[in-house]
């Protein structure tokens, strides 16, 4: 049984694209509308099963949609929710997959007037190294962690339907403060991603070190394979937090770094470590074979 | 045709069962005789097609053999060296599989008298997350780099048929004076191995960052969950090299984040990176699927 009659995606790239997908494949909505700034994104998406139909204007596109999901590039939310809230009925919800939230939250919550749609912040924890509708897939969300970042303005009701969506979706939900959300992700997703970028610095191209490269460190510096641009976005939106989690990170790797040194606690460290790690699988299956190591 | 009558393998591991397998496989050698210290392992090497035949005695296993493979792990390369060598023949080849190589070449040599079998020192780029030989497999080399570090003490001759061998186990021989091997190893492999065990820190068991943990950061610790063992031993063994590749990453991840924090050439920085991984990536094709990354 759909959740919703209908459910608006602007911006079917990656992330939207493979969300219309999942909700068609999963029948949660009874129709599917996709916006898109180029006609051919339009026909892509509906030629690969994302939406039912299309258009390129976002308020005639999100007229009469229980849920609007923005699903743009972070910085486009705020700018987008501007636009498409006069035209969203005060039942309907208001959603986007951005991974930065305290400042959108803040943004969005202040353009809502008493009484517009609810607005419930979302992010979830799924992509891959592919961008674009191209890229998109119905299966990425499955046994994916989905945040959500209520606020004590969300009304309960609409967080509610969100989790349902994301259970739905063969997600898990998550709920988090939206400040609390931007340091958490800069430790496990943008802290990383700046790692494997400077990681590359190690290995420069010609030298020993880049010839004798093999899976483990392609694995370690994969990420920072990915375009540029919507990280570089991302960095600057959360760069607080990065900075501060890149101090947290400093402090541990000086802790092993002396442990090395000096001989001492060096493997009871590790083995902190490996336990932290074996737990965390444990609790989030990743999807996919693990890759080499060891050399 | 086979490029050797019979070759040893000392330690029939996840390294030195994968090689047996793959020998008999690819027909390299006529017969593949393994040393285990316990005689099931010596059983199920055989079982899975790892050996023609075993035994527990080292000096027993490499009689006749003209390539013995040092399999074993790196502490005890140099003690089993000193045992088996008396028993070699002088046009015998020599050979380990350890990621630590100055140390073990400076001793090995020291071992062997003028006229005695020739070593040349290996160490393949490739292993998984498993262990023993449980986690053997015939095509753990493919298209792996496969590093040798000849001195001015080994024969070019037994240089050019360890070469010959990897190149017939689908690997890339790739040759490095030991001690540039230790730091080449040291930044591409063994730092990565404790960047991802200090990541573990900045995700606390029971945190919000553990909660939100995805499949990014779930792939850049996954080698923090290996055996603790094999790697604290193969870190004090390249402790110095280690140190300092140390080094080399802080100053590369300060210079990431002075850019992030005065907003200064930080986007060039990225796509300098960037373009770093996909060049290392069309040099050394990785096997396996990209992993998820965006979130």
């Amino acid at each position: 049984m759909p959740l919703f009659e209908r459910v608006t995606i602007v911006g079917v790239g990656l992330i939207g694209g493979s969300l219309g997908m999942a909700l068609r494949a999963r029948g949660l909505a009874r129709e599917v509308v996709g916006v898109a700034r180029a006609p051919e994104t339009i026909v892509t998406a509906r030629d690969r099963g994302a939406i039912d139909r299309g258009t390129v204007d976002p308020a005639f596109g999100v007229g009469g949609a229980e849920l609007v999901v923005l699903a743009t590039p972070p910085a486009l939310v705020v700018p987008m929710a501007r636009r498409v809230l006069p035209h969203l009925g005060r039942d309907a919800i208001l959603t986007d997959v951005a991974s930065v939230k305290a400042e959108i939250v803040r943004s969005v919550e202040a353009l809502a007037p008493p009484g517009a749609a609810a607005f419930v912040g979302g992010h979830p924890m799924a992509g891959t190294e592919g961008r674009g509708i191209g890229a998109a897939a119905a299966t990425l969300f499955d046994r994916a962690v989905y945040l959500l970042t209520p606020t004590e303005r969300t009304p309960r009701g609409a967080v509610e339907r969100m989790s349902a969506l994301v259970r739905a979706l063969g997600a898990v939900p998550v709920e988090m403060e939206p400040g609390e959300h931007d340091q958490a992700v800069a430790r496990v997703s943008h802290l990383p991603y700046l790692i494997a970028a400077a990681l590359m610095g190690v290995a420069q191209p010609g030298t020993p070190a880049a010839g004798a490269a093999g899976p483990a460190f392609l694995g370690a510096t994969r990420v920072a394979g990915s375009p540029v641009e919507l990280w570089a976005e991302i960095c600057r939106l959360n760069r607080d937090a990065i900075l501060s989690a890149l101090g947290v990170f400093r402090e541990e790797l000086a802790r092993f770094e002396g442990a090395l040194a000096s001989g001492t606690r060096f493997d009871a460290l590790l083995e902190t470590a490996r336990q932290a790690r074996l737990r965390l699988a444990d609790a989030r299956p990743a999807p996919g074979p693990a890759a080499g190591h060891t050399s």
